[in-house]
């Protein structure tokens, strides 16, 4: 029997991260039977982001201009430059409003087990950018796995030569942690990283 | 600032069943960076699905035919008639194998507090489907929520006065189910419904 268009909506929708069979299934018949209007909305927006959406020339991340209004904004600090993996964590950087100054998406992470080395990175256009626009810092964002710490040990080693003072991002228990709730080797590597209290 | 196409996309994947600000940013950026492929094709299946799915004329599923494959084959026991809340539930009963007969989706239960009654759901349509087809049994198989029971209810009510033997499915603890895993309701229940040993 020729697969119907139920079944193949139900695995086409398991390309979402975090969906499988049966999510798959509930989230086909909730939008054929209960939500008909958001689903024709989500093709629209959806056909039209995949048309539209690109790397921004200066930073990497997704935008939908050549240049993202980030990198466009005048009120930035072109000073400092962030580096993250992904453009969600410009995202997450932008909503803490603690950070003004430019970014840098890599767009991935080291990751040989995954055959992700330098190459597959944008580590080329990054050294172009440090090259180009001289910051004085340089703040590595990559997450604290193994894969993040590798590509920030990398990217330390890699602007070593530049004249640029190369940060990290602090590790430690997040505001509000508790350690009771915390896990073993977080709670150790806060210790281990103690500092003087100001 | 006019919302970008990405934060369209965001704001359209909320219309998932189960998915929130969070998981719809992830599915975006998921989208957009690593399975281009995978979203045209969502595009695809999902305007399709949305086009050509309608309900079968004889037991209310979805379907993409006049009549769906079920109430076609020549190979289900007629004398039988399954009452379900929902198209998922034909699914999951067809998966089991143990169950030839026919199906009647009800699309919804009652649910008094979201103005959905008698009138909300297929009742006319169930009625006149006893009617024409003459089942020998009636197999209820809403589930076991209040809204399930209340319509299960109103069911047997209904059809009181058709000549045919109407069942509910079995309650109970799931087989496999531990009693030290379970909630104590169902437990109870259980408990209180206890049957003979054969």
């Amino acid at each position: 029997m020729a697969q119907s268009d139920i079944s193949r909506l139900i695995d086409a929708l398991r390309c979402l991260p975090g969906v499988g069979p049966r999510s798959a299934q509930r989230m086909a018949y909730h939008l054929l039977q209960k939500d008909k209007t958001g689903a024709a909305v989500l093709v629209q927006s959806l056909d039209r982001a995949l048309s539209t959406v690109r790397h921004c020339t200066f930073c990497n991340t997704l935008t939908q201009t050549e240049v993202c209004d980030i990198c466009l904004s005048d009120k930035r600090d072109r000073s400092k430059l962030c580096i993250v993996e992904m453009p969600a964590d410009v995202v997450v950087l932008e909503q803490t409003r603690a950070y003004s100054g430019l970014y840098f998406v890599l767009m991935g992470k080291l990751s040989p087990l995954d055959g992700v080395g330098p190459k597959e990175i944008g580590f080329d256009m990054l050294l172009k950018k440090v090259h180009e626009t001289k910051p004085s810092e340089v703040i590595i964002a990559t997450s604290f796995t193994s894969e993040g710490e590798a590509t920030a040990h990398y990217i330390n080693q890699l602007l070593d030569e530049q004249r640029v003072s190369v940060k990290r991002i602090a590790k430690g228990l997040p505001v509000g942690g508790e350690l009771e709730y915390s896990d073993g080797s977080a709670v150790a590597q806060a210790l281990r990283d103690r500092v003087d209290i100001e």
